[in-house]
């Protein structure tokens, strides 16, 4: 069981230890904890959504947290507090992978300003992203101004990244249009940015041609929205590129808050991240029960077989489940 | 009401009035007719599956008709019958952009191997994809071994026709990278094929570099899977490279059918569709209630004035209407 006595004006005055137990509260999975972490996190709310949210994926490799160190001691240099968060479905097995190292980010690790916090293992509802949230609420309400939270592109990981950040940056190698970067179908359309990582002596003129090429994919996906995703080339390790990406984040800041675009999404995301934990507790109460998934399974087979259409099979199993 | 004695012999005989009846059945919102029609759809149901279900969208003025009108026919002469569908979810107000206007295809129309039949106005549960379904359904028991569904790239059209088809094919104009095409975000994802109509003439060289980009920008995408998405041009109002396109279903077709990857891909489609229909069934059933809905309203207010936490105003939604 989890500390329940969390200190909240500790909290806000940005003290690390009670975040830190802050975060091991809402993190918990015991049902105790759990009515604790939702008092916190309720106190805690006035005080949060006050951070930018950025959001940074790429394949292992690519340099996330080489990235993350440089940008998070640029960020503190320019008087921001940054808190540094993970998602990775994989975690528990493959902690290594992502954010569970943190003396790979020992200079970051090791600043007043900065909070880095490795990727929970995964919860039941709403799972990891649910956790992450709740995170950057309390990092929030802690003063942490810039919230990066990085994943690897797997899965679904990277799709809860960029439906809770206000900024969806994807890391890439300058080999582009090599197979082995192995980029996920959709990836690209979630960028609002394309930042081609380690353009540094030999690579230059690969990275130049990256660039081009990601340029022109991401015209060719014809983006929606008041904002044209960006492609830009930096060399983390080298610390060449970071001002720009400060720069861009900023006019991108500036532009949406103007248009107001800033808030609509951030409220867009509230309302689907509802009606996705709704969507998933209703699940939990209705088809979770071994007579329900028997059912469906029957039902199914059914379908398979031909022997009744898709929509007979689901009138059928709602009017069983909910008679 | 439409008419409910519907001969199912007659209709597995390949009788087209047969089949235009049995349509006008299932496209019905009335109600006892639904009930007429889903007594149908279970006996036709043994009777279908049998066909190659091909997805075809472009934007309007690629050229889809045509297409479909010169590739129709050389399915026919072939030895083939074809039925055209459409998925429009505009149509009951822009019937004409799309498959509302029969004498686009007349040639194809005119021949006794061809059945074409535009777009159902959307029906409430499942729209338009329901009657789509339930219509190709129809088609393969009355013996048409080729479905063509046409949908305009808008929306989530070319999604619902990805999840009903074997093989996606989107058409594209010869001057790609032009922002004019509009192409949809996500669209490229979806293809088997990319499709470059208009290759003729002055387009020529142009429609040669669009094919060349294209498949670059596949190539960028990565598609998984055992299918490399392949990019042709063609000349539908020439009848050039019909033939290719021809010889590229049937190498899919019958890789796809030899690794079983065919028979998987139906299966998780019907899946998949019977969940969607339960969903909806199941929101139908709980949240389309004044009561509920003001509910909901309520506390999507809550969370985003910072009041609640998303998961807190899940919960009591899901509290309050399933006690």
């Amino acid at each position: 069981m989890a500390n329940h006595s969390i200190d909240i004006q500790k909290l806000i005055s940005g003290d690390r230890r009670t975040l830190a137990k802050a975060i091991t509260l809402v993190e918990s999975v015991n049902d105790l904890d759990r009515k604790f972490a939702q008092e916190l996190l309720q106190k805690a709310l006035p005080h949060s959504g006050k951070s930018i949210r950025v959001g940074i994926t790429g394949v292992p490799g690519v340099g996330k947290s080489t990235f993350i160190e440089s940008f998070g001691q640029f960020l503190i240099n320019q008087g921001h507090k940054v808190a540094v968060l993970a998602v990775d479905p994989s975690s528990p097995i493959s902690g290594g992978s992502i954010m569970g190292d943190k003396t790979r980010m020992e200079k970051l690790a090791g600043l007043d300003n900065a909070f880095i916090r490795p990727s929970p293992s995964s919860g039941a509802l709403g799972g990891v992203a649910l956790k992450t949230r709740e995170t950057m609420h309390l990092c929030e309400t802690a003063g942490f101004d810039w919230i990066l939270v990085e994943t690897v592109g797997v899965g679904q990981s990277e799709y809860e990244v960029a439906s809770m950040v206000d900024f969806f940056m994807v890391l890439m190698l300058p080999n582009a249009g090599d197979e082995l970067q192995g980029i996920k179908k959709g990836i690209l359309e979630l960028a609002d940015a394309i930042v081609v990582n380690k353009a540094e002596d030999e690579n230059s003129t690969q990275a130049l041609r990256a660039v081009t090429q990601y340029h022109s994919a991401l015209h060719l996906l014809n983006h929606h929205g008041f904002w044209t995703p960006e492609v830009h080339k930096i060399s983390a390790i080298k610390n060449l590129g970071i001002d720009d990406i400060y720069e861009m984040l900023n006019r991108y800041l500036s532009e949406s808050k103007k248009i107001k675009f800033f808030d609509q999404k951030r409220h867009q995301q509230s309302k689907e991240w509802m009606n996705k934990l709704t969507q998933e507790l209703l699940e939990i109460k209705l088809f979770s029960s071994q007579d329900s998934k028997k059912l469906k399974k029957e039902l199914e087979e059914k379908v398979l077989k031909g022997e009744v259409t898709a929509y007979q099979a689901a009138e059928n199993f709602i009017n069983q489940i909910l008679p």
